[in-house]
């Protein structure tokens, strides 16, 4: 075959230069939250929006279509592993992008701005009734999305909102999972309640914290952990994230004035995050097979680093002698056991960013049930305040004393992003499997923690997770592949109950 | 007439997404040079070459072609005076883009590639001979592209080459500008050197000078002169430059361990273009009637503020204060008197980019002969060194010790950059023109930075230069509007002769 005149090579060439008009679309939306000046914003805002027009221009081409016909109809059977994965992935990307007709996404795009606006203003008014009407008219149009997604797609409207985030997750799955996790972790919150009762409460980290210092910390983990500042950079944001495009994977932190231990462990996160991107095989690099399988899994790979290597009993002390040195901390807070228990505290609390792993997921329960209602109808806009306060209730046993601390803390919805909180568990679920199978296959992935290397735990995750990029259909194939066992709760409720009950 | 279904509007529309797109590709070369890590450079590359492509793509639409013929055909008498300017420069525009053909253009930038790579290692090595085969591959190409772009612009080649950069710019007049300056400025160098041997040496400055006391004292010129840090920002790189998308005008500037002034110019000269971008019109934003006019008159709005203003009797006391204030200075050295002896050095040299503004036009002058010489065939390039050699010694009076401090200096030519020189002289004496019509027209602008203040300078700049956009079809129309004449040596000769023989 003539790859680069066969369809499939026609395809690839067009779906580089796709991928290189989202690198463009990473790189500038890095810019807008870490080195842009206010005023330029108005600008910034239409440069994106083209940016947007022509890669849905692209996409919607007709020829574009008739290569992907022709592909599948012609060439398949020649293609090799990695090819037809890519196509597929490839078919995937065009029925998400094409699924939506323009006026109906130009819309939904005018509409979320607005709601957007009206949710700043509500949060800080706490005035849900105010947030209501614009919310229940993008939902409006979300849901009208989502059935015409749901159509192209052959999925449930929900499962169609699901997958542009999570390829091939299911109601039935996120359910019973769900179910499983709100059965098991309220009883098991109440007997970590009981055991932190009777231990000493942790002592306050005395500062100060000086923002160079907790720099030159967040460089020297992210290193520890093998981010190459070759191919990246850490800058601050009010909202950390990390950013790739092949070779160039940025990550942002945010610092406190009053703690250093939440920088940490953001850096650690977002780090966790950069590993993946900048492990993706990079001879796919710009193509569909090259890219990070799920955003479920994704954060199964910032948690991997941050929660169940980060807090493991093997390097928080390593962390904790950073932390002395990086503050020239002396005496009974600076100690080992003192800074474990600060790691390792477990309170319900209200905003759903700062939970502990053990609350967590319970937060993000909370959420899916409220916007599975929202969807199916059962519940209406005005009865979410109502919904969410009861559920808070019943999942980690406190009510917000108000909405801006209850329902109105998140923007997901404020910017029409629904079946995307499932991810937050799926990856806290998946980062337990896959770390109990990593350190059941790599006995030196431990004590290799125990000595600040990471090296270990990342060669396995970048074999078994990173390199595979796209190539299986689904996060639960790479995960079954690396495990040996589909995605349950499992491992992540036998890790909760080690870490919080036994050690 | 129907403004937004007119071809008009259609091609509004359009302009202002190759805008959007343009700007995309101006913040990412910012990044590239301030703030992306070494790895991400091969993707990068990428990015960029798909955004041209696109870009060139959509000029050459032959939707694009019919809406200017409409325009132009059926719509014209309508159009009010932005719009006819607007639709003028679309054309102008359009016809650059697309007089290439695709293939020459592809062939030109690997060719350009391969070039700049043998330059850097000719400069290092000091070895013309190795950058001759590549530099006469890339010219041969250049004059290809120079031919069928004067066919295109009806101009001759040359020509063709100086529009892109300065629209309208002629041979004849370039002859006629630096014939002139190169009679006049070698005998004023000869007198301004007599009469430097006479006077006491500047001292140089005792240092130290802290990169950080270099970054507050450019922040607090850049403010001076009126640059808004809502919509700018300083970065340091090896080259400094200034980087505009409406609303968003960054600069960058560099600064030396042991000497601070030449930071402090770099960064008023980037903030004199900076300048010049945040006033061009904004209802015109993103359209090439909003666009500033020419890179001479660019350079024209450095130069009036690094040169005219900045280097003035008026000013530099303000700025020996400032420089004092910054760095602690006390003493003979850090009088008014020696500093603005430091500023006012003149002394021939061999690097252009170090060259004051006396011999800085004999840099240009020398080169320009050259490339016109090699473009009409009378040079080859083997013959490059010795005519260079030639010319230095005829026009500065020296002669380079070797190519790398000769031929071999400039990135230009590497870079396939015919007919852009011109354009620094260009800027040199028109900023001499423009300043002293605004002084006589304006008698608060001396007494104004005599105080440190720069806005009734600005004011006059932004509404006779900057507010225009390409509303004129030249920058000589907006030279003859602003100041009663045509561009000419006249006021540079003037300004020169005062400043170096007579203040």
């Amino acid at each position: 075959m003539d790859r680069l005149n066969s369809a499939y090579g026609q395809l690839a060439t067009k779906f580089a230069q796709l991928g290189h008009l989202g690198a463009a679309e990473h790189t500038l939306f890095w810019d807008g939250r870490t080195k842009m000046p206010t005023g330029g914003a108005a600008s910034r805002g239409k440069v994106m929006a083209t940016l947007a027009g022509v890669i849905a221009e692209k996409m919607a081409d007709p020829d574009l279509a008739d290569l992907l016909e022709r592909a599948e109809n012609e060439e398949a059977s020649r293609l090799g592993e990695w090819e037809a994965a890519n196509l597929r992935e490839m078919r995937r990307r065009w029925r998400h992008e094409t699924a939506v007709p323009v006026p109906l996404a130009a819309e939904l795009a005018e509409r979320t701005a607005l709601s957007q606006k009206a949710w700043e203003k509500a949060r800080r008014d706490n005035d849900f009734a105010a947030f209501a009407e614009p919310l229940g008219a993008l939902l409006a149009l979300q849901m009208e999305v989502a059935r015409v997604k749901g159509d192209a797609l052959a999925m449930a409207p929900y499962e169609a909102m699901m997958d542009a985030h999570e390829p091939g997750l299911t109601m039935a799955f996120v359910d019973a999972l769900f179910d499983d996790l709100a059965r098991f972790l309220p009883a098991l919150l109440a007997r970590i309640m009981a055991r932190q009762a009777a231990e000493p409460a942790p002592l306050p980290l005395p500062g100060p914290f000086p923002h160079s210092a907790q720099f030159a910390l967040s460089e020297k983990l992210s290193a520890m952990i093998g981010y190459d500042f070759d191919h990246g950079r850490i800058d601050l944001t009010a909202h950390p994230f990390a950013n790739g495009v092949p070779g160039d994977v940025r990550i942002t932190t945010r610092f406190y004035d009053d703690e250093p231990v939440a920088g940490v462990m953001a850096t650690m996160h977002e780090t966790g995050h950069a590993m993946y991107e900048l492990g993706l095989p990079g001879e796919w690099a710009f193509q569909p097979a090259g890219s990070a399988r799920g955003m479920g899994l994704h954060e199964s790979q910032s948690l991997i680093v941050e929660m169940q290597a980060g807090r493991s009993r093997a390097f928080l002390p390593v962390l904790a002698g950073l932390l002395r040195e990086a503050f020239g901390g002396e005496g009974a807070a600076w100690s080992d056991d003192n800074i474990i228990r600060i790691y390792r505290r477990v309170e319900p609390s209200h905003i759903r960013v700062d939970a502990d792993e053990v609350t967590y997921p319970l937060h993000v329960i909370l959420r899916y049930r409220i916007e599975r209602a929202l969807i199916d109808g059962s519940l209406d806009i005005a009865g979410i305040p109502h919904a969410w306060n009861e559920l808070s209730r019943e999942l980690l046993g406190i009510v917000p004393p108000n909405d801006a601390l209850g329902c109105l803390q998140d923007i997901h919805w404020a910017m029409g992003l629904y079946g995307y909180f499932p991810n937050y568990t799926f990856g806290a679920v998946a980062a337990a499997q896959l770390f109990a199978a990593a350190i059941r296959q790599q006995p030196a992935i431990l004590p290799a923690l125990g000595r600040g290397e990471f090296a270990p735990l990342l060669g396995w995750t970048r074999a078994n997770i990173h390199a595979r990029g796209s190539l299986p259909p689904s996060s639960d194939a790479i995960i079954r592949a690396a495990t040996g066992a589909p995605l349950g709760a499992d491992a992540f409720k036998a890790h909760l109950t080690a870490r919080y009950l036994e050690e």
